[in-house]
């Protein structure tokens, strides 16, 4: 069993990866952003993934912030999870992903739309307060400025 | 061995999680387009991973066309593995899970800037030529029209 930790590695991808990177991990979320899904049941039977694995992410999900568990009361209430603003703003990822899927593989069976008015939506790299859209070989990566270097806290801040 | 395919998921984000998904691949993706590497041994330098699945991982990407393979002539060349446009577009994947990681862990080592002027990057989800930012909460999926469909190749267009 390969861990899901990369411990070597000095980089906000990595511990998001370390989150979300596991198999299923990704489009469990994305059925809970998208099809709003929040029980095991609907998971199951969306991606058709083994129950013990979906009941490991669904928990890690939970530990790591993404989710909130929720029992109903009552007798024959099924548990809920539910996205936390921390899970929820995992979806510029999923988009991104989508989006290179639907250039690069095939076009596939959906596109985002904006809930309101219908527009669609589409991730753009740019500068800020810059209207003009950032080609993405323009993107290089600095040394972030001493003033704003990672404080050593390891708690995330829940949603 | 878990697999890497998601053959019951009708959805570009697991067609591309399909190639980048698996343990290690979009930090050897990272290095490739943000450290410039080329060679396995910067590679495994840089993360420390066994050298079988560097391998295995390197392959993948190029028999995906995201990496392109060249081996200098001459004796003493080292191999080099370089990133196609295909691959290179899988930036904005890793500045989303780069953002979110800075936000939601801690904040990182680095930050993204502009190549010509070194002004910071960011990405916006934004309607197509509208300069108002759409928050993550109100973007949502629509079945994509019929005149749009997914056309049944299964070849990925190579850059």
């Amino acid at each position: 069993m390969l861990g899901n930790r990369y411990e070597t590695q000095e980089c906000s991808a990595a511990r998001a990866l370390e989150l979300v990177g596991e198999r299923w991990s990704l489009l469990i979320l994305r059925d809970a952003m998208f099809r709003k899904y929040t029980r095991f049941s609907q998971f199951q039977q969306s991606l058709g993934v083994a129950t013990n694995i979906l009941a490991k992410r669904l928990e890690g999900f939970v530990a790591a912030g993404l989710m909130a568990h929720r029992q109903p009361k009552g007798s024959g209430g099924q548990a809920e999870y539910l996205l936390t603003q921390k899970g929820l703003e995992m979806k510029p990822a999923i988009i991104a992903l989508t989006a290179w899927g639907d250039k690069w593989v095939r076009p596939g069976p959906v596109v985002y739309r904006h809930a309101a008015d219908g527009r669609p939506v589409e991730l753009q790299l740019r500068r800020a307060g810059d209207d003009t859209p950032v080609a993405v070989s323009d993107v290089v990566v600095a040394r972030r400025p001493a003033s704003r270097r990672p404080k050593r806290s390891t708690k995330g801040r829940l949603a």
